[in-house]
């Protein structure tokens, strides 16, 4: 089959381009930069051992790939998918929001494709399987949306809690640098940096698959991958039942790993995995940690995990 | 004057070392070593230039100083302090938790001194100025109590918050590696470390000096100086409001600063300094961050500051 | 195939299980612990997805294996050894140093074992791919040994170089923590941290390997994988004549890459190859740069490459 | 006296307003900043407690002060300095090249102000105090050049080296992250990112205050602040001579100390000093290291400290 990455010099398009390098079922590899167009692939990505070169984007030629994934910013993504006629994984924001009004709330523009978002899929297997097996656009989850609304679900649906904070540690390839505005961003070295400390636009992705709500900070660290999160929520059950529960909802999940534990968020480097653990309860207060690397199950990897499950392959394949 | 310090090698002891040799009321430094008497201070302490030698701990040339600081672990500072009979300002656990049933409850000892637990004041300016002023034993706060509490102080008085939730971060100088318990500790490279997840012993002083339940969960970054914590708590006021009750209850305090910004840890190595602030509001949750240095603050600026009050000096000599 | 790995509750042995599980070739895994008998894998190395429990080591079992993988301190292999029958992949110094003399002067223990270690072959497979198709016993290189001895090789068998200087920087997972001596350790936070400034054990590889004079200085970063080595020698040749000397050299090298640019560590992490470029001249001076993860081609990768090579598998399975 | 600095809101100027602020001879200190001026200092340096706004530059107002410091970027300084009638500390690289044809072939440009050039002198009080004491314009040397030119001098100067090597290590407050040229700068985390690996502009100074060539390559670390040098020299003295050729050079300096240890770049962070130590011999070899805070010695303390001599304060006001 043939992959058409769209934005490829990106991280998540590099992470994409090693991912795919390896999987078994892509023959064919299409890496499209408008403005690295012509560059080798490893002058952009230099831990990639690929003969490749980063071609012009081309919606003829990308509509003769099997698959294509869009690593683009958000407006972009809805100009392109209109023009697409294959299968398509979107790993921008543009598909996720499924309420118009909440899309231009959050993004600030209005959005041109109702017709695809009605029917573009949120992409994250572990709630949207059967959705996703059978659609044709399927919009790739935010990182922090990963990992929190994985790390949420069954304490949301099983457990009643109230009074949720999710405080977020992320490193600098992902929800980082780019995002710390203003003329002076502090150095990340011997630091922790808050920053949209409210409203952070995947609080509507939250909100929208976990029908609650969430207080959730995101905070920048010097790390490079991953994201960890500090889960604190008023519940009755105790920290076994609270596992029993997560173990038994996950049970059978390739990429979701439940145990006693604490996770950390240095073990799922370049992997597909969420792990979630290390259940305490102090106070009422139900304590625990859900752990992924942003660029993998947070983005490139779910993407690539989606594709398997759209064409019909093993979920794993190539992931494990 | 004289000052003495019990335990001078650590990390602890070093700061001091290097707070007191430019402190200007203070002419003579003895730093004591069972371990390492005899050595030069420079060998244990690289960064100070001082010509100075670790002498063995004696009691009767202690108590010719007009102050003792005690840089001992816990146990050990109920064994010196009754047999001191100058000023002491003790950064051991020992005499913070006023009833001996909780200290031994956290430390697993049976307090051995209970006279002496009696009269020694916790001391944290802040709160117990007036006390510490009289004071011939002072108790210098642990770092993350110091932290939180000057954090959650106006917040617990001021504004009856429900739910208060703190996620406290901190570097390996202090609440760190030794911490991390268990055969195989992490690698805290590109990682993010919770531990003591509960029952944390500081938790001990939050409940003595605030009176009110707090879920605090400590995690170990790669950073070496310095606690971030960021706070939740359900209140009715707003951010503006919050501001302002901070700004006014800290009005004129020397070294707690209250700003709209959101402060960075960074900012306050090497101080004696607190910041709070980052104010916001979202679902009927206020948010903020409090930031000290762990060595400075939070453990051997803080036993200055002390002395400074104790010996009846302006309160920021040698600190500002 | 079988393999046990014997001392499998640390890093080299923990990366040998993260490689063993899948290669293709593998079937059955025997993970020895003294210490950890009985525990399971991923008590001591979570990052693992394994089913596996640490056995006692057991000689008898071991040399039902197919390979046995030391990863003992120096002294316990050479006690080992004489009791193996089977085929031998060493990662302790025991047997990398032809000569007992220059063993004994380096590790101050006499060689206990010198009829294997006549027979043992020094498994670099750049340099030795021969004799290690025939061995039984192959020494795995220290791991600066394998990045400065590849980073090398050419220079010196092809350039006439003089005055060779390598600055080596190292992260903590191997030539680190352990390494730096002394009751106080400094921190390797915000630091750069020289260490066994001459006569670094890995010297002597250097000079049997290399048949010249290395100055080669080690220092620890605040990095967890890798060495970077940056080198300068003194050579006719110009940088482009040097590219095209390494270039040819290393043609058709599965694990060495050279080329133009200057290599990145971070770019070689979980991998198994060596990156050398960067090449410039100054001076008369050639300068460039070679980099290696510390625990892969530095220590487990290669050690499943010299497996590879003694079992008649192809060269790179389960590795690429 | 009043200190005047023009552009005050980057990092140089920042440490400079942190230093004078607290220094006793300084009773006024303007900050300008064309982009910012109006706003507070502590918007762009939230570190420092100033209630202070930048101001626009002028030049009139300017040359009422007793000094003032320039933080600008090279071509910049040439144009103000014509203008200024008062005593100038120049940051920047225009005043340190006396010979016009090194600093065009260097920058790129051809200097405009060669009267002046004439005139100014290298700031190294170390090595030109006596003229700094006469002068009225003083070229504040570069960070490396500081750190490199006194870990050299009397090794040049006493010791009759060849084949001198100087590997320098930064962190990225300085010679950092914006000298990485290229659309893709390589993360720093988990990396060692050689930089400008010949022709360095500051090799120009090298050569002008040493008068050898020396092959000097550097590298950017994780690491917020610092530079650390390793000296490679062919010297016939051995470490014990060398050490002793090096205390007898700097006695009575206060701000270089040589030791026999090894330094430790975090512990000259936030200082004036410049630590040499480490010596050691490995065939033939002298091997030794060189420690400065490049924001500190390396740019800032360093202005500061020929601020004093040229007032004909006590050169250590301020500093210590």
């Amino acid at each position: 089959m043939k992959a058409t990455i769209y934005g490829a010099s990106g991280y998540t398009g590099g992470e994409l381009l090693r991912i795919l390098s390896s999987h078994p079922k892509v023959d064919e590899i299409e890496a499209t930069s408008r403005e690295h167009a012509g560059k080798r692939v490893s002058e952009m990505h230099p831990e990639l051992r690929m003969d490749l070169k980063f071609s012009g984007p081309d919606i003829a030629r990308a509509n003769e790939s099997d698959v294509v994934f869009l690593c683009v910013p958000h407006t972009k993504a809805m100009e392109l998918v209109p023009k697409l006629s294959t299968k398509v994984v979107d790993l921008s924001a543009d598909y996720r929001i499924k309420d118009e009004k909440v899309y231009e709330k959050f993004y600030g523009v209005k959005h041109t494709d109702p017709k695809n978002l009605k029917e573009a899929v949120f992409g994250l297997p572990e709630l949207h399987r059967n959705e996703i097996k059978k659609a044709r656009i399927v919009a790739n989850p935010g990182c922090y949306s990963t990992n929190i609304i994985l790390g949420l679900y069954p304490l949301v649906k099983k457990m009643s809690p109230k009074d949720i904070v999710v405080d977020a540690l992320t490193g600098n390839s992902g929800s980082g640098r780019g995002k710390v505005e203003g003329p002076n961003p502090p150095p990340v070295e011997e630091n922790v940096i808050p920053y949209k400390v409210t409203g952070h636009r995947h609080t509507a992705e939250l909100a929208q698959e976990l029908g609650v709500e969430v207080s959730f900070v995101p905070h920048l660290l010097q790390i490079w991958r991953g994201i960890h999160s500090t889960v604190h929520a008023k519940v009755s059950a105790n920290e076994n039942e609270a596992l029993k529960v997560f173990q038994k909802f996950y049970d059978g999940e390739p990429f979701v790993s439940v145990k006693k534990e604490v996770p950390n968020v240095r073990d799922v480097a370049k992997t597909n995995y969420c792990v979630i653990g290390g259940f305490a309860k102090d106070n009422g207060k139900l304590i625990y940690f859900t752990v992924i690397d942003n660029l993998g199950k947070g983005a490139s990897g779910q993407a690539v995990q989606n594709m398997n499950i759209m064409m019909g392959y093993e979920e794993t394949t190539g992931l494990a």
